[in-house]
């Protein structure tokens, strides 16, 4: 990891749930001063034990960098007092969405030099302190919007934050951050609900024939409903637009699978051309490293139930210096038995598989 | 595992695509044998390179089974056919909907005492025999759909074959079967292509901000649509019905997003509703083991880009007398870093933290 920019030495966290508190342990890590500040007393204590820094008292001298980790709605009104006290050099925030708050700074009168808006794209189907992690951040994109009267200190001190956090700095303007985050973080997620939520009075015996497809589909609706509620409100027009679309092309899929059904037509072309776009989309998604997804070869192997398994597996690639890049565990529900996926580049799968027969495992 | 039943000895697999390929590959692991059929003659080469089976020849001598692997339309010609010359003392299929080659069974005038029409639930991104696995349907579900005409012995030839794959065998009728699939792949591999078709006209900016979360909820939607279109039109209307359901669902998240834009009103409570439901209905879905969805911990830890940074990692955990039932590399783009998350007995997380930390990994 490169040398921290040594831009700040302290920070206030305002907000200490899961975002705020794994800023004060990223930041504690590295050094830095941290204060919290929460309206919730026992929040804060949490965030304390749990090494995050020490709870701020007003007053008690300016801090070079202000962190307001509290809803969207509520950042402006943090930002305006936090400017009337001079409790920082400079501030920030982490909400999910960034047009509504630095609209909301600009209509309060805070001061717009000092005050770069952020946002670590970083959640977890956790909430709270306690779910809190120093690594959250780690490579992740963090985006940042400085505006028209930003002082460049202010910037400086913004990507210092997102650096000494491990974050990946991604410099977009609010409008650009929001309807990119409603298209791979917000209208995924209610799509995903909308699948999960035809489960809830399903059959045990059609839950029964669930596969993997439909766990993953599904996994980010065990989201919290409320917490997932304020962040979509506060985007709401980009994420209805996107999902106005998903519904529209799910209505005419779900109409040309109607047709189909009476007259064995053509209109199953429709479908198609939707699974095709489907396709070309998927492929779009950056993999490992933020790159374009790499092409790794799959070596499958069958791996038992049993302690230690996994460490012989691994053990056996690290002799045949091979390193594994991905390693996805498919379950095998009612067997003690399962088949794990080893991600290696292409010219090491060969190495692995040979190396891995050669000491008994099942290779298929 | 337990015994094989003897009941079968010669298996006739017609359709040597991926799932005929790997029924093949599995029975010829426990010693039957297997002859192998396909209009394309390449597919039957690939098949028997791999170690399927040998290529049939038409009225070499009858068979114990025949396990009819072609897609859903063509399955009640294929049983015909086959009958009439007596290829096998009774007969199966593999194709993901029931309904349809049941009824034109009977209306072609098949004999449905030696017919039990089956479908296991183990798809994979891939397709084709060279993508064929002889544990493809190791611990899956196994949709077997007898019939009031089955003879037992024909249903006793099913569960023979079902159990020598593997595979966890599931009764069904054959319509409960078609809305279940419906519900647990097909309808969810629709709604994430619809979710994905989003994101192939997206900005490199906006894909930049992926997270896990999208990757989830997209990843089916790298299946074949031309594979994907025939088992969609193949299950119809069941596929449509929740559909609709998911369109309107998602129209109406959108319409409450839209008058929270304009009027701050109480609208959102409608979207809460439908992320609630999600919940109830992602916690339902099984995991491992075929059960109810285990609370296993979560373990945390730092791991670098390294050959053999897994395989001292697991080694530890194998010291520590503690089994790790799941892994998952989160990626870190663009640092050669990544966090893993290692899903052990909830007894077991802090005796499997202390040991990684004891040895120098970092458990936030």
């Amino acid at each position: 990891m490169s040398t921290p920019s040594p831009s700040i030495a302290s920070v206030l966290v305002v907000g200490t749930g899961l975002i705020g508190t794994s800023v004060g342990l990223a930041l504690r890590e590295r050094g830095l001063t941290v204060k919290l500040a929460d309206q919730d007393a026992g929040a804060v204590r949490v965030a304390c034990e749990l090494g995050a820094g020490e709870e701020w008292r007003p007053g008690e001298g300016r801090v070079d960098l202000a962190v307001i980790a509290v809803p969207p709605q509520f950042v402006a009104e943090w930002l305006l007092d936090l400017q009337k006290t001079e409790a920082a050099r400079f501030y920030t925030d982490v909400a999910s969405v960034k047009a509504l708050p630095i609209a909301q700074a600009v209509q309060l009168g805070c001061d717009m030099t000092s005050y770069v808006a952020g946002h670590p794209l970083a959640g977890r189907e956790r909430s709270g302190p306690a779910a809190a992690r120093a690594d959250l951040f780690l490579g992740r994109p963090w985006a940042y919007c400085p505006g028209p009267d930003a002082a460049p200190e202010a910037v400086r001190a913004v990507l210092s934050l997102i650096e000494l956090c491990g974050g990946n700095a991604v410099q977009v303007d609010p409008s650009g951050h929001d309807e990119a985050v409603a298209l791979v973080s917000h209208a995924p997620h209610v799509a995903a609900a909308a699948v999960a939520a035809r489960l809830a009075d399903a059959s045990d015996t059609a839950l029964g024939l669930s596969g993997p497809g439909v766990r993953d589909v599904t996994r980010v609706a065990g989201g919290d409903p409320d917490l997932w509620t304020v962040i979509l409100s506060g985007n709401a027009r980009a994420v209805a637009n996107i999902l106005e679309s998903v519904a529209a092309d799910l209505a005419e899929a779900a109409a040309a699978l109607r047709a189909v059904s009476v007259e064995d037509g053509t209109a199953i072309g429709r479908v198609t051309e939707l699974l095709r776009r489907g396709n070309a989309g998927q492929s779009r998604i950056p993999g490992k490293h933020g790159g374009p997804p790499r092409a790794y070869a799959v070596v499958q192997v069958l791996v038992g139930d049993r302690p230690g398994e996994l460490a012989r597996l691994f053990q056996v690639a690290k002799d045949a210096g091979v390193n594994i890049e991905d390693v996805r565990l498919e379950h095998a529900p009612g067997l003690p038995l399962g088949a794990a996926d080893l991600s290696v580049q292409p010219e090491a799968a060969e190495v692995l598989a040979e190396a891995l027969r050669a000491h008994g495992w099942h290779v298929p």
